[in-house]
């Protein structure tokens, strides 16, 4: 189990596990067995080989955080641990692969995974938000620009405008992981020498083994495919932001529309928290950054960089993990939100005595129409 | 001609033209242009009012941008300014627009003129990486891993790295321009009530006169589309500054395997310095913040944000013109870079020598058909 | 005059004459002629060319921007363009001095000059926070944690907490212009050899003739004093913003607590809005993504970049325009601000109703002298 | 322990355990402690309930980072679990206190104990920097701009260079520790007010008791003193990377100037790789994008932030964690870096021997004796 507390809003406990000490070396053994057994079918070593490398379930943490630092790199304290389990087999290991191959699999093999877990919470929240905007219709409500009140909509139009924004980039989100989610093997230097003449067969047996797309080709210094993974992680995380500070502003009690089922104080019991808006917000500011270093860390020296690729996994790892949080924290909002129609009425009518153009609020109310519409073609654009 | 020399690599001069103030007065003008135009066929105001408007072609920026820091938004000295020279037509300009409409819609205009520009440039650079991959498919050189000799490679196959990440970022840059360019245009709240029940109609009107495809709703508070395009620049940038820094350090006398035409130094007359990978350099460097930036700015308050939309234009500005500053200055690149293939032989020879493995050296250079096929590969996927 | 309509909110007039294209070249120009002036005291280029060369009043920014992407450098434009304006003086301007010490003390010289801008704002803005924060010494108010009413404090405990965090943050500006206000001066590769036995005293004399002091050594790739600076303003101006959202909060009406003069609408003319915070706001996004721009590009290759100092001029330029643009809007704000201490008293109440703890909160009323201790001892802290 | 393997290169672990689950709870402990300890003493409390508290060593953090995501903070959780170890204490824990007092002073006393560690391996690099400087004082190296080689300079002055920009930094971090290391203490709204008249005395019980210097006033929502530490963190670990990029540079064969001890690779048993440059690139490039995080989550609303104060915790143990992995990384390349004089002198001349201006190299190498001057003022300068 991670270090949390100085985290507890970066991450939850399913996508803690996800990217564990002891998920991690599952996904590398995966990795080696995989090549390993795919090696043997294609000749290159041993059965016997593959199934001695393919006995082993687990190996160790230990110290190899630590022995990574005098490489620069896990898969060397990894390998040597994995050939201390297999006997014999210890020749065979990794044959051929260079530690990028294991590395990057390993990621995108984490990422799949994590994947589930947002699309699954993705569904709950988006089915969520299609519920409320179809409820709150014809819910009359004040909308507000620049913190101000302005002229009428409605409250279902509003949790449609939030559903397309959330569904749209979820696409994207959905397309980059597509894109992202595929095999790395290339050899030292990328180009499969060490095959011989069987080195694509390879790949292809490997992808296959790992349920992986094979690319074009090995993407070592070119990382394009995960930058626009983060990237877009980024701004599917900016839409839940900007939801979870519209729930905050909107539960003030001087406006009281809508509220939490929140959470208390250690101060004041009487207080009732935005809290699922507020880890929805904490967690996501936590992603901007991370995508700038990410895309700094794009120009990558060569056929592999010394530092920019390095620097990935924990990006890579935290921009999920904090997507992934901002997410589940902002479901959990829905699942409990109430709305007060009738606070939303009185706000309308006092606004509109206090600027005295009753007429124009009154206008605009009447000719709803296109609001309903509007909020009729986001709901069929994004199903 | 706005300030240049505080950024000389930041812009160029069709990119400074772009976004100068003249072309947003333009573009502005545009919309309100086809805004009455498309008012005056759905009967809304009369046809006189929308000749006088489209009467106007130019108008003196003057003390807008500070006018504008009054009122927040530049769209209130601006609509001032029309209204001035349309004589008895003031009435109806803008009339039931936004200011969000206006600028939103200006934006997504300039951002369609940039498109193109960096779509020529691309081609460009696309076209000269392709060439130089097929004319060196057969230059034996060395690949280096964390800057270190590793084994052999083709200069061909490394160029073609280059050139699927570049083709690659870009299809998911114009995918996400495809996205962005839509009209914004749902008046005060984004519900079109001021026009009773042709909301629609006026809308879809005026994205035929603007030529921009109509989205599903208004868009004032939900800025995934635009965040997205900024974030794929972003990795774009970062996929010209990698082929940047490949150049520079192999440009380096010590190595000397290419060399860009070059630029000269103040200070020393001898020297030939990698200018344009430096100039994509300095100018890429300048995006993952900015992408920053406007992700951490999405968070915008209900129905129009108050401060974080405010601050777009100039991130959005900056991110496209140093991106296509990037792309003019590596594609100059391209244009007149030397390629040393006996020095990269001979470095290959030297490399072989020191490390006392000729054998595997030979043998990787032996089987570099894997390397081919991949080279191929990227080629034809990205065709 | 820049193009400043993409970018109204990210710079004053003050701001952009400072940064613009004739103040780069006067500053440029004041480097030269005091490098000339220093050069004939010392005997090392005659004084009719140091004559010559402080003639030049000022020189046409012509094609220099364009130019300087071919060299990768504006110093060889402007050097060239000096030098025909001098005729027989022309093999003795920038003498032996560097691209780089060209243009790293002119970006000194023009911070320099926004330095006095930023303070003659700062020194009005604490001045009206201070007066404010007196003058509602005894004003009770109600504090709010997470956007939930809390418990009362006084708004001038509130006003002296903004005060106090302004004016701790400046002082660190002012320290760290203090430290990066210094000369650049060391030639080609910093080590003044040019110069034979004198550099040392060249530098002493060309430092004396720009009113700059000398710092112990050339900093070409050491970057730390301009990071720092930079930093800094990231951080004053996030303090700036905190202040416009506090104001931008409390101005919502359904609060209404305080009021900007405000802004109008160009489509609601009823609505009032925060312009100054929002302005503020808009400014202050910009700054924290650059300032993870230059931090990103201090790994500077050796003794001069390849593409981190390249980058940094718009980054510089751009976070004291952006923190310029704040201050001065933040400061028009308390120019006009109006605070209604009824209606402070009537949220108080309401809130200390709602939540049936009037015991509570008057027991808290009742203590807060250790409130107004605490004003005070801000006050004091940071006179 | 942590989860490490994902983020090997981020932490070390020293730093591990400083910001682990049991030091948390430990800092969080100590606050509790010594805040009835000082209520106790000032008769707040009775002394037996102090007692009571102060005998609780440990607590286990079970699920308190999944309760903390509830109410949006980990004080709620923890006060639960340490009023269920006190009997009948439990009303006496906490009080009066808020979830902020507990959490801030809980970094702080975090911080503290990572500035300890920084301090120390910041000492031994300065060391090992400057006896490298003197070592070097007279060895001729080439310099090299834009990665191209320049003149001569000498290794002892570019030692000095690194030795210069580390210490300033550090000299800066060092500041922004003192100020940052403040007590927070101010009740629920910062007023003190649940003390009565005994507030600030029982601040300064509370300040003593920690060792903690006590501010003006608390800083529950103005996070400069924090924002100025994190970035100044950031200017550091820009300083670090900029000597690791050298090494990294000057370590490739093809120049072989210097030489880590380095580390292996698992595909090519041949290589030498930068491993201590690369692991300091790797942890430093995390940081820029952390200081934007920390700066952007600055515009906290009113007494206390709904998200921005809630993310701040993983960014600053975030920012110190790989500011002190990249130092500890470099520390070990100093540890056994060689210097290769002779193939420094063989660079020299083959670059001299290529650009044909043997005169000129000779001359400045003539006049090294500047570069000795200023190398020793930089010495001398930041002792």
């Amino acid at each position: 189990m991670p270090a949390r507390l100085i985290d507890s809003f970066g991450t939850t406990d399913a996508f803690a596990e996800l990217f564990s000490d002891s998920a991690v070396i599952d996904a590398m053994l995966r990795f080696e067995i995989a090549l390993a057994r795919s090696q043997a079918r294609l000749g290159m070593i041993p059965q016997s080989a593959a199934d001695a490398i393919g006995q082993v379930s687990s190996l160790d943490a230990g110290t190899m955080a630590r022995d990574a630092r005098e490489s620069a790199t896990l898969a060397i304290p990894f390998v040597k641990a994995l050939k201390a389990q297999v006997g014999g087999a210890a020749g065979f290991v990794h044959y051929g692969a260079t530690s990028q191959d294991l590395l990057d699999t390993t990621l995108v093999l984490l990422l799949r995974g994590a994947r589930e877990v947002l699309a699954n919470d993705h569904a709950r929240l988006t089915q969520a938000l299609r519920e409320l905007s179809e409820r709150h219709a014809g819910t009359i409500t004040l909308a507000r620009t620049l913190l101000q009140p302005a002229l009428p909509t409605t409250f279902g139009y509003k949790a449609a405008g939030w559903f397309g924004a959330v569904v749209r980039s979820w696409r994207r989100v959905s397309a980059a992981f597509d894109e992202a989610l595929v095999l790395q093997f290339g050899g030292a230097v990328g180009t499969l020498a060490a095959y011989g003449d069987h080195g694509l067969d390879l790949a292809a047996a490997l992808a296959g083994e790992l349920q992986l797309a094979l690319p074009a080709a090995p993407w070592h210094a070119h990382r394009d495919r995960l930058a626009s993974l983060v990237s877009q992680c980024g701004v599917y995380a900016g839409c839940l932001a900007k939801v979870a500070r519209d729930i905050a502003l909107l539960m003030q009690p001087e406006i009281g529309e809508v509220s939490e089922r929140g959470g208390g104080s250690s101060a004041m019991p009487h207080k009732r928290n935005p809290a699922g808006s507020v880890v929805t917000l904490a967690a996501a500011a936590q992603v901007p950054g991370l995508v700038a270093s990410f895309l700094s860390a794009m120009p990558q020296e060569q056929e592999r960089a010394a530092g920019g690729w390095q620097a990935e996994w924990p990006v890579v790892a935290c921009v999920v993990q904090s997507t992934g949080s901002a997410l589940a924290a902002l479901t959990s909002v829905f699942d409990g939100l109430t709305v007060d129609a009738a606070r939303m009425r009185a706000n309308l009518d006092r606004a509109a005595g206090a600027i005295g153009q009753l007429d124009d609020l009154e206008r605009s109310e009447q000719y709803l129409g296109a609001a309903e519409a509007l909020r009729r073609r986001i709901l069929e654009d994004t199903e």
